[in-house]
């Protein structure tokens, strides 16, 4: 999703640095700390935040951190938590930066749940390497997840499901979940944000899956 | 797939014994040469067999068997291979039992490629165990198939291709193919039956997958 730029985006995020964090490394290993929370739940490409401010309003007791590298779009994200006076910011946070530098920020072991949402699907071959669900960022969420944590993943698109499917099973996590059409069943617990119900309208499938490293299967079965 | 009972069906077979085996144990451990086999196929549940004689007659050097436990079905197949002159059966025979006996047909490690084609689902909870890709039978496909060898499924039926690949992955089973919709990618290597053809026509995307037993892995992916 590439959005015009907007002059307002970065001083308006520098502005609240209370909610779009400059260094979120200082929170490196006090995550559950900082946010009060049960479990840490990270969506990374969190586009214009419908999810994140959704899911950290319903599940209070949650901690939850957006990634969004673009700033044009966080910023619109950012916008809705904070001009919302009826929304808490004290549970969740965000972080305009690449998630390529995720291990800056998060402590092995430190996040329970890396959500994935209809993340870019970077069709060309030369740019697969891009996608949030390869191997460089496999081999990354394996670190930072916590024992029984894992990652949910939606997506519209065939070829980035497809792929994904793969590239998880080759990597040491394996599934535990798994839909070809997950919004055909009510699942109440999983906020539909604009951007899903546009597919949905369409008629078009909701792919989804939750994957967890091979070494932790045993925990999420019981 | 429920058929009238057709009355001619089992004397037909019985006076087709060469190619409708009444003893398919006598060829246990043997297959390979009895049908001059360079690969051997074994579909499960080949009803009106056309994938049977279409691939079968397309890879010739090949060996293939096909397992249909309904006898007013299988004897359509029958019927059409053996009525067809430009058809030869030297490659290629049919097992009208319950694949439940697989193990007594085959040898270990002597089929190399199990073919699951839109089996029956068994919707209900309490026959989900008679699925050909429950626990029970993956555990027999393990023993039967040869290093490397592996199972290939299609489906139009979504709970069942979802319950499937996590039946595979909860029984030692990796996937090295998968789509959730085949056929909008020509796989001319893959007959379409008529079967098939209908859900391909109504736009309903067919799924597969193909499934290899952890061991054999590196081997497939070589």
């Amino acid at each position: 999703m590439r959005m015009r730029k907007k002059k307002w985006a970065m001083p308006y995020m520098e502005a609240h640095g209370e909610y779009v964090l400059a260094n979120p490394n200082e929170n490196r290993g006090k995550w559950h700390e900082v946010l009060h929370a049960n479990q840490l739940h990270v969506e990374i490409g969190t586009g214009k935040g419908d999810y994140l401010i959704n899911m950290s309003e319903t599940y209070k007791e949650d901690g939850w951190v957006g990634i969004e590298k673009d700033p044009n779009v966080a910023a619109i994200a950012a916008k809705k938590a904070i001009e919302d006076e009826t929304i808490a910011l004290s549970n969740k946070r965000m972080i305009v930066m690449d998630a390529e530098n995720l291990l800056d920020w998060f402590a092995p072991g430190e996040i329970d749940v890396i959500h994935l949402n209809f993340s870019d699907p970077w069709p060309k071959t030369r740019t697969h390497k891009r996608r949030l669900s390869s191997k460089k960022f496999l081999d990354m969420y394996r670190v930072v997840l916590s024992d029984g944590g894992y990652i949910r993943m939606k997506t519209d698109n065939k070829d980035l499901f497809e792929d994904s499917v793969l590239y998880f099973l080759e990597n040491g996590f394996t599934l535990f979940e798994f839909s070809v059409d997950y919004r055909r069943e009510n699942h109440d617990e999983d906020a539909i944000t604009e951007y899903e119900r546009r597919f949905m309208d369409l008629g078009q499938p909701i792919y989804q899956l939750c994957a967890i490293p091979c070494r932790d299967r045993e925990d999420v079965l019981k």
